[in-house]
C-alpha cells in the first residue's frame, strides 16, 4: 500500500525538495487549480534525481498543454509519455501529438502494443488479435498463423458480437488459454460520451473462459520497468503523474516509483479513499505539479 | 456445500429409493449412457414426494426427448422445466415445444423475464431493455419511460458495441446503479458454434460501473423458490436434474432442494472436482435419471 505524504500547501515559497536532474508533462492539466487545497511533501533524500512518467491519451491531448511539457524540456529534466492508448500505433500516436506542436519522439512514448511484441516473442506466442485497426500495423511483424493466444486491446468499432464470440472460441479451444489484454481501463470519455474500455472486454472473457487475462499495458510491472529502461534510471529516481488512482498511481507505485494523483481527469473524490492504492501526493493539475517540481530544481 | 452422496452403482435391481409421488424430463438426454460409471444413492426417508425440475433451453431441445416427459407424465409425476432461456418469451417458448410434440403448458416453465417483471413492479423500477428482440413483448406491461435500471439478457445480435456503451452509460450516469441480470450463464453452443453467454457480458458491466448485478435466472434463490411455488411443494420434496454444474446444481440446493447432475451437455469431467458445488448425485443422462426415479416409484 502506498503512503501519504501530508505536508505544507503548495506555494510561491516553495516545498524544500531537492534539485532534480529531470522532470515531466500530463495528460490532465487545462482544469483550473484550486488554491490552497494541495498538500505536497516529499523526502528530501530521495529526490537527487526525478524522472518523470507522465499519463497520457491521445484522446485527451486537448488536455496536455504544450506550455508543460516544454517547461520540462527547457529545464532539461527528462520526460517518457506513459499511454494506455490502443487505437493507434505509437508511431501514429506521436505523429499526430507533433502535429499538435509537441516535441516528443517515439521513443518517448511508453505504449502497450510494443510490449505485448516483446512478451508474444518472448514466448513463442501467435496471437488471434481483437484490436482496434489502427493497431494491427504494430503487429506486422509478428507471426499470426495458427493462433495459440488472443491478444486484446480497445478494439471501439470492432467489439462485435460476432468478434467477441470468435476470440471466445478460440480461447475456450485452447488446453491452456493464453489472454493478452492491453490494459485494464474500465471506460473513457470521447466527445460523444463515455466508452466500455479494454478491461470491461477483458473481465466477459476472462469469465467465459474461467482465466485470468495477462496485462501488459498499465498497471503491470512489466510496463513501467520498459518507461524507466527507456529513462535509463531506477524506480526511485523517478516519479509518475498520472489521473488514474488504479493504473498510473497504483502501477507505478508496485515498480517502485512514487507517484502524484492529478485532481483532474479521471480523478474521483473518492480516490482519495481507495482502499488499495494511496498516491505519494496530489496535486490540482500538471501545470501545479510541474511549477512545484521546477521551482524546487 | 453440497454433499455427494456416493453408493452402487445404477444398474436394473433399483436403488432402494422410496416412491415418487412426482418426476421429470431433462434437457441432455441424447448422449449415450456409459455403462458402470453412474453412482446413485439418495437418502431415503426424504424420498417421500419428489418433484422435478429440470434444466433445459430451447436451444438444447432437439436434445430433450419427448420419450422423458411422456414417461414422467404417465407416471403421474409433477414437471416442471426451468430455464434461463432469454431468446424468446415463454409464450414463444412453449410454442415451439409443443409445435414438438411435447405436452407441455406455459404455467410448467419457470423463467427469468416473468421473474423480472415481478421484480420491476415490486420496486417499482423502470428498465432499459439490453435484452433479444423476441424477449421485449415479455416487458410489454412495464413502464420503460425515463429508466432507473438496466435489464441484461441473453441479447445475441443486440450485444452490438452501441448497444453495450448505451447500457453502461445509463447504469453509471445513476446515483446507484441498479443492474438486473437474467441468468449469468458463461455460453452456451449453437449449431454454428459457442457463444458468449449473458454472464459474460454482466461480468463486462459490473466491472465497468463497480456493481454487483442481480441475478434473478438460475442460480438464483428467487427463481428457484418460483419453481417450486408452482409445483405447490416445500424444497425437500423436489428435485432438480440439470447438466450446469453452478446454474442448476448449486442453484437448487442452495433453496433446500437436492440436484442431480447429468454428464450431458454442458457437463464436464472437472465438474466433479468443483470447489463449491456437489451433486446429490450424477446420473449419465436424462434417460438414467428418469429410469431410476420411475424404478422406485
Amino acid at each position: 500500500e502506498g503512503k501519504v505524504w501530508k505536508g505544507r500547501a503548495a506555494g510561491p515559497g516553495g516545498l524544500g525538495l531537492p534539485p532534480l536532474a529531470a522532470a515531466a508533462g500530463d495528460a490532465a492539466g487545462a482544469a483550473p487549480s484550486a488554491p490552497g487545497c494541495c498538500f505536497f511533501h516529499l523526502v528530501r533524500r530521495f529526490w537527487n534525481q526525478i524522472f518523470t512518467c507522465v499519463s497520457v491519451r491521445l484522446r485527451d491531448s486537448a488536455r496536455l498543454r504544450r506550455s508543460h511539457t516544454d517547461r520540462i524540456k527547457a529545464s532539461g529534466l527528462k520526460l517518457q509519455l506513459c499511454t494506455n492508448e490502443t487505437q493507434a500505433t505509437r508511431e501514429s500516436f506521436v505523429r499526430k501529438l507533433r502535429a499538435l506542436g509537441f516535441d516528443i519522439s517515439v521513443s518517448q512514448v511508453t505504449a502497450p502494443a510494443p510490449a505485448a511484441c516483446h512478451l508474444l516473442r518472448e514466448r513463442g506466442l501467435r496471437p488471434h488479435l481483437l484490436v482496434h485497426h489502427d493497431l494491427v500495423p504494430e503487429f506486422a511483424e509478428i507471426d499470426k498463423t495458427n493462433p495459440n493466444c488472443v491478444v486484446l486491446g480497445d478494439a471501439a468499432e470492432n467489439f462485435t458480437y460476432a468478434n467477441l464470440n470468435e476470440a471466445f472460441r478460440l480461447l475456450i479451444g485452447m488446453e491452456k488459454p493464453v489472454l493478452i489484454s492491453l490494459g485494464k481501463g474500465r471506460y473513457y470519455k470521447e466527445t460523444d460520451g463515455l466508452k466500455l474500455d479494454v478491461g470491461a472486454y477483458m473481465k466477459a472473457l476472462e469469465y467465459a473462459c474461467d482465466i485470468q487475462a495477462e496485462v501488459v499495458g498499465k498497471p503491470s510491472k512489466r510496463f513501467f520497468e520498459s518507461a524507466l529502461a527507456e529513462l535509463g534510471v531506477p524506480p526511485e529516481q523517478a516519479i509518475m503523474i498520472g489521473d488514474d488512482i488504479v493504473n498510473d498511481v497504483g502501477g507505478a507505485q508496485q515498480c517502485g516509483m512514487r507517484a502524484l494523483q492529478v485532481r483532474t481527469g479521471k480523478f474521483r473524490p473518492s480516490d482519495e479513499n481507495h482502499p488499495e492504492v494511496k498516491p505519494d501526493a496530489y496535486v490540482n493539475n500538471l501545470a501545479e505539479a510541474v511549477d512545484i517540481i521546477l521551482q524546487e530544481m
